[in-house]
Order: structure tokens, then C-alpha cells, then sequence
């Protein structure tokens, strides 16, 4: 078995640091997942018997990896990963989506992955080019999510619109004319498009579907992207009773 | 004038890393700047002639600072920044407030501030142990809007609770009984309190006015901390009508 490379983007398999986010990944995605590395310090913390027992059910290998674990998390005192293949879903037609379009900073994904699957959407598109959503990084931040959810990378906007044609689309765009919340009524199926960090979408967006906007003040330039989606989707998923 | 020390949280002045945190803070809390620190090569960086001019206008010495700028933003593109005396605000009694308790993580922290002001609440209260308000991490992240809020730390809840008696209180709590959007009534000031990230509010904030949860799955653990808080903070503002 070939040794263990450092992240990157270009492999095609990636990391899961943590006993709770590897726990996630053999739960959720067992068939994906290549190799368990365990701390040797790592006996007696909390959940690491059941990982292992689990590892085991699914006659996946487990090595004691103290110094690749700590490359892949940065810290010391990760006491467990798993190395799992890179993934890609079909989005389900009857299901609301949230697209991420073009996100640059792989804590916001992860976050709003998490915020994703606790409130009930469960599909999810990233429209290149954005971050990787299988960096460490997304994972330790979306704590796991990642593996419960259906996730595609599109190479373009055109692309995920033409697989999926004739849902309402809701971009939401800072100069929107609509507030967010004059929308009392939610299809069942629907889109909830998020822009990049810095540049939010592209101006012709708002000629898709309803363009909306969070309300604010303009004593911020806007709010954080991941707190934008939060508010939008919790919006979109109580209107629609998902949670 | 004495050598500028590496942040700390015992120190009684900070850092506002950033051309944009330095402008919000020279614009806001001028009073409270004690240096413009200026890169050697931030010549025609934008913004960064006006944010001379305005430390030109209050007489706020300005320094070419390469060394210390790299240091206290932990990398090399690192413009300017304000070196601010840290303060302490009067929240106002007839405004609604956000209440952090003991909060452990100084991002999180920095972008509720920045969701705060955006969405038009502009008293915030930390209840200690917590992470330093003035933290150059929180300042980043909360890009500089801790310059425009009135902010108070409290050594209890208590403390606070005595200071502003009478007040209603919205605790959100995982297990609480009531969901959020069934408050569909919001009165004219309230405080919106918001617990620690991996322990929540402590069990008796249950008795303490109307505890309130957000309305999610089990699929996710909770929340992240900012964006529970944002998710929050968008549905009583949008029923008061403050933004």
C-alpha cells in the first residue's frame, strides 16, 4: 500500500482529522473509506473504541500514524483520521439545493455544510472554481456533514442549470430588490444560490429566478458568507418545515 | 514612547490588523488610537491614503512598522493597523442587547459582532471566562465593527442581570421547549443570550425568561455558535423591524 501523501487538492483521495469527523465518514461513507490512522496515544479517549470496532466491521485497514496525523491536522493531539476517496453524488431532482458558487475560504464551506444538513437540505452544489470541498479543513469545520450529504462540483453555473432545469432559483445578491423575507410561500423544490466571499454573484444572476436580498444596514459592507447562507437557508427551510 | 509588545490578552491596548479594521477604528474610536502603524511597501494600497490622512487629522503618530505588522497578523501582507487602547462601553437600556456567554472562540466572537451591527443590534455583553473582545483575531473577523458597537464584558451574569433588571430574556437553548419562530411578537428591547460552543448555556438559563431553540435536526450535533446567533439575531431584528 503506497504511503500517505500530504493534502492536496490534485489527489484523489483526502482526510477526515478527528475521532468525531472519522466517525462520520465510517458511519455515513464506509465503502469510501481507504484507511483508519489512530494516535498511539489515543486509547481511552472518548469514542475511539467504537471508530476502531467500526474499522474492524468493515475490514478496514487501522495503522498507528502519530506523525501523519499530525501533518494533516497541524496539531499534536489528533487521535484519529480517516483517509477516505474523493466522492461525487447525484443531486436529487425533488430535493431543495444549496449552490455554492465560487467559494474561496474552505471554513465557510465546511460551516455551511453543517448548517445544510441540521436544517434539512441535504444536496449540495459547488460551482468552480472554488475551494476544495474535500480539504481537511472543510471537514473538520462542517464536523462530519460532509458524508451525509449528496455533494457535486460543477465546472460551471450553465452546467448545474442545465441538469437541473425549471427549479425556482433564489440568488441571493446584495442589490436585490426583494428582502428575503417577502417571501412567505416556499416551492417544494427550489435553489438557494450563494456567491463568493469577497465578489458575491455575478450581476446576471439577477435575472435568474428571484433574486433576493438579506436585510441589513449598510453599516457592514455585508454579512459573512456562511452567516448569510445560515440566515437564508433557516428562511427557506422553516418556510418550507424541512426541520 | 514605549516598544510595542505582541498581543496579549492582559495588555490594556490591541491591535486592529488590516487597512479596513484600522479605518473602522480610526473612524469610530479615534480617541482610542495610540499609533497608525504603516507598512514600508503599503504606498497606493487602496485606502491607505485616506487612513493617513484621518490619523493626520487627530494627530495620531504614524510609524513604519514592517516587523511588527507581520507579527501581530501572523503573515507578510500586512498594510496597517491601529493600535488601540481597549475600552469599555455603557450599553444603552432602551436597546436591544446580545449576550455572549463565555465564549471560547475569538472568531466566532468577531463575526457575531459584525452580524450584530449588520443586522442592527449594536449593544453586545460578554459574560466571563471568554475569549478578549480586542483579540486582533476578533477585531479581524469582526472587520472592525467592534469599533462601532457599544461593547461591556461582565465578570457574571448576574452582574449584567442586575445592571439592566426587568429586561426580557430569550436564552437559546438546545433542549428548550419553545421553537424560535414561534415568536412572532417582539417587544421593543430584549436580550438575546447566546452560551459557550461546546458546553451551550448553563441548565438554569431555562428558567430565565423565554428560552428558545432553533429549529433543527439531530443529524447535526447543534450549530455553529455564529451562526446560531446570526440565524437568531435575523428573526427578532427582522420582527422589530430594526434593519
Amino acid at each position: 500500500m503506497p504511503s500517505l501523501e500530504p493534502y492536496r487538492n490534485e489527489l484523489d483521495y483526502s482526510y477526515a482529522p478527528g475521532i468525531f469527523p472519522a466517525m462520520e465518514c465510517l458511519l455515513h461513507r464506509p465503502e469510501s473509506v481507504r484507511r483508519l490512522l489512530v494516535h498511539s496515544a489515543a486509547v481511552g479517549r472518548d469514542g475511539i473504541e467504537k471508530l476502531i470496532a467500526l474499522a474492524e466491521t468493515h475490514r478496514i485497514r487501522i495503522e498507528e500514524a502519530d506523525r501523519v496525523l499530525a501533518r494533516i491536522s497541524g496539531k499534536e493531539n489528533c487521535w484519529a483520521a480517516a483517509v477516505f476517496t474523493k466522492f461525487s453524488d447525484i443531486l436529487q431532482n425533488d430535493c431543495p439545493h444549496v449552490v455554492l458558487h465560487c467559494p474561496g475560504d474552505s471554513g465557510n464551506v465546511g460551516t455551511i455544510l453543517r448548517t445544510a444538513l441540521g436544517l434539512g437540505i441535504e444536496d449540495v452544489a459547488l460551482i468552480r472554481p472554488c475551494v476544495d470541498v474535500f480539504d481537511p479543513r472543510t471537514v473538520r469545520a462542517s464536523m462530519g456533514s460532509l458524508f451525509r450529504l449528496r455533494v457535486h462540483v460543477y465546472d460551471s453555473f450553465a452546467e448545474y442549470r442545465n441538469t437541473f432545469s425549471g427549479r425556482p432559483l433564489y440568488p441571493f445578491m446584495l442589490d436585490a430588490s426583494v428582502p428575503m423575507g417577502e417571501i412567505k410561500e416556499v416551492p417544494h423544490v427550489y435553489s438557494l444560490i450563494f456567491g463568493n466571499e469577497g465578489s458575491g454573484l455575478p450581476a446576471e444572476f439577477a435575472a435568474m429566478g428571484q433574486a433576493v436580498r438579506i436585510e441589513s444596514n449598510d453599516k457592514v459592507d455585508s454579512l459573512n458568507l456562511a452567516i448569510a447562507a445560515g440566515i437564508g437557508i433557516y428562511h427557506f427551510a422553516s418556510k418550507g418545515a424541512l426541520v
